[in-house]
Order: C-alpha cells, then sequence, then structure tokens
C-alpha cells in the first residue's frame, strides 16, 4: 500500500552529492515502466547511510545514475528479531524472506533439520527478494543473510542470554507473550523427536503455541513475526 | 506441519454409522495419491456435524464411500472474525483466503473500493481455497463466504456494536490491543480519502497500526489475523 516516490536499494555509499549507479533492471524500470526523466526525484536507502532524496541525473535503456540530495531518514537499528527456519518449497521459502522482510526481520537462518524439504538456498534470491521487499515496504535496512547450518549446530552458535520463541504445534506451549530476539520455525514435517530433545537443552528456547489450528510452516513464520513485532 | 490421518471436508450429514460419498478429486487422492485402501481410516468433518473417525468402504479411481464411527471433536463456535478486504491480485487473494482460514477467520467479507484490483471474486474458488486450508489446519468449520458489495454498503450493514480493526498505514494509530470481531483491509491502492471519510464516520471501526513499515495489503491481512486472534 505504497502511494509515495519510487524508492530504490543501491549498493553504493550515499551522502550529499553522492552519485549511485543503479543496476540495469532498475535502470529498466525507471525508465520503460515508470516513465521516469532525468530529473526526476527518487527515493534512495542502502542499509547503511539513511534514507535519501535523490535525482535521476543520467538515464539510459540500461543504465542509470543518481545523485543524492538531502537525508530523508537517518539509518535506525531495528530491534533484533532474527527467523530461524527450515528451508521449505521454494514458493513457500520465497514468501517467507519477502514476509519477514515486511515484517521487521533483522536476519534470516535457514535451518537443516531432518524433514526440511531441501538442504539447498539460494542466497542471492533471498537477497533480492528482499531488498524488493525492502524497497516496497519502506526499511531502510535489510534483513542479514545467513548461510544454512544444521540445527544443532545453529543452536550451540547463540547466544545463551537471547530468547527465540520456537512455535511447537500440539505441544500445549503458550502463546506468545513477550519479546524475543527470534523465532524458530520448523519444516512441513515438523521437528523430530531427537530435534525436540536438542532443542529442550537449550534453555533460551521458549516453546510457544500459535493457536490451536495446525499452521503451515510459512504461515508460522508470518504469523509469529507479526505477532514479535508488535510487542 | 500435520502428521496425523488424511481430513478430509464432506458436504454431506455425518454421525455414527453416515456414509459420506468423497468427491472424484478426493477418491482420487485418498487412492492414487495416498495410497489408501478400503478399511483405512480417515477424518471427517462438514462445518456442521464435529469432527468423525471414518473408515474407506468403498474405493475407485473416481469414487469413494467413507463411513463415519466415533465423534473424535464436536463441532465448535469460533469466535467471531471477520476479515474485509478489498479484492487483490489472483495470487495474493488466494493467499489472504488460504491463510485467513488457517488463522481463523470466520467470514470472509470482499468489499469493493475505488482502488481494488478487480470487481470480480470467485466464491466458489475461494470455498475450494478454504476447505482445503481448513482439512490442513485441522478447522472443524469453514468461513463463511459473502458476495462483494461496496465498501459504504458493507459499513452500512454492519452490527454497530462489533468493533472492527481497520489496517490504516501511516494514520498514526495505535497497534491492535484489544479483541475485534473484525478486521478491515484496503487494497493496494489504498483508501481514497472519500472512502477514509466514511469509515471515519461509524464508530465500530478502530484505526490500527501493524508496525512503522507500510506492509503489501495481503501482509496487513495475514499479520492482523495473526494478532486479532491470539487474543
Amino acid at each position: 500500500m505504497n502511494h509515495g516516490s519510487i524508492r530504490l536499494f543501491v549498493e553504493s555509499d550515499l551522502g550529499e552529492g553522492a552519485e549511485a549507479p543503479a543496476t540495469s533492471l532498475q535502470a529498466h524500470y525507471l525508465g520503460a515502466v515508470m516513465r521516469r526523466s532525468v530529473g526526476d526525484p527518487i527515493i534512495l536507502f542502502n542499509g547503511r547511510d539513511g534514507e535519501w532524496l535523490a535525482h535521476i541525473v543520467e538515464l539510459r535503456r540500461d543504465r542509470a545514475t543518481l545523485r543524492a540530495s538531502t537525508l530523508l531518514r537517518p539509518q535506525t537499528v531495528e530491534r533484533e528479531l532474527a527467523l530461524i527456519f527450515a528451508p521449505l518449497k521454494r514458493d513457500a521459502t520465497d514468501l517467507v524472506v519477502q514476509k519477514a522482510t515486511e515484517l521487521g526481520a533483522t536476519a534470516i537462518h535457514p535451518v537443516l533439520t531432518a524433514h526440511s524439504n531441501t538442504q539447498r538456498v539460494n542466497l542471492d534470491r533471498f537477497r533480492s527478494i528482499a531488498i524488493e521487499a525492502a524497497e516496497q515496504c519502506e526499511r531502510v535496512d535489510l534483513p542479514t543473510m545467513h548461510t544454512p547450518v544444521p540445527l544443532q549446530q545453529f543452536l550451540d552458535g547463540w547466544p545463551v542470554g537471547k530468547p527465540v520463541a520456537a512455535c511447537l504445534e500440539r505441544s500445549g506451549a503458550a502463546p506468545i507473550q513477550a519479546v524475543a530476539a527470534g523465532l524458530i520455525v520448523g519444516p512441513e514435517g515438523g521437528f523430530t523427536v531427537t530435534e525436540l530433545d536438542v532443542m529442550r537443552r537449550h534453555s533460551f528456547l521458549i516453546p510457544v503455541s500459535l493457536g490451536p489450528r495446525i499452521l503451515r510452516a510459512e504461515t508460522a513464520a508470518i504469523a509469529g513475526l507479526a505477532l514479535l513485532q508488535s510487542y
């Protein structure tokens, strides 16, 4: 529901007078799709230097240059909210990455479990989806993308003092009722008994329920993040 | 994350010894996809008579008969939670109907607004999506599907005493913090000034915010329902 100006993510540094090259895809979007011209305003962010008003100073079919002029919003540090999830089928995974970005996830950690749909994830694809979602939802940062690791390795590496809400259906767990620094969601097939045992050994994991229904994994990720970001 | 038995929605009445015909699609699913045979257990619900243990008594390529034997869960009345939304592009609309069913919406009301992506909805398609989602998430009921009406007509017909949370971005509204009987979400292009004026004249509408980011319409619907069903 964005009625504002065009908002683009760029890789280069932003500051007063800084020139940022657009990607060829962005140049195509600006010219052919959105019919913008040299001189038109654009909003830029790079995840480091805040949000800047910029103008198009060069626009060709496959390249464009944007010059930043005014800081619109300083860079902010979002409250930590990591999403830890077992990779799903491609469409469901794409949906999770897009919605997690909209809902303020600051990090995305794929973890490998016995029932994961796949052991491979494409982090470049994750990043493209997150960039597009961040452009759309007016975030000034991007979630950090982490390479997939086995569940146990992830748990062993997580700082003990940071609570993580674990979506466990049919466990009699209580609803999410407090701030957590992360949300962990299992694969479609659920966690195995062994995985549940491993998880129980980590005191930072708080079992939570998302209601009486059995949610699909991607729904649990989206609903859980919606709840956690509301605190 | 459903590890249980096969669970099917049927149209016919359920009770001890009641025989329910499966659709040809369900028969194909039982035999060809899930490799079930006569005598195998199946769980049935019809939205009226609770959830029943049943067994396959006949199974052919394109038809099957299931006989109910034991009531597993009585029919329950869910707390009222209506989703009122402007129809979006087809994929986004399908996603909203599926996730709304998983998240416990009891009614789905498409409303027509100036910026709606389409003025037409296919309620049979809505119902198929909701049935599949209800089978999966272990609901014993289905959301009721309503024919699209203009926004103002919907508002004029809603009972005054039932609060409805209205997702209004950039309005300085407070987060959802109380029970509501409904959630209203605008189209991708947002509500017009006229529509906002009409909405403000209805005291049952509570403006709410879903956080600092600008959510896509379908994300607002899913996140808003996740929050409302958690109370």
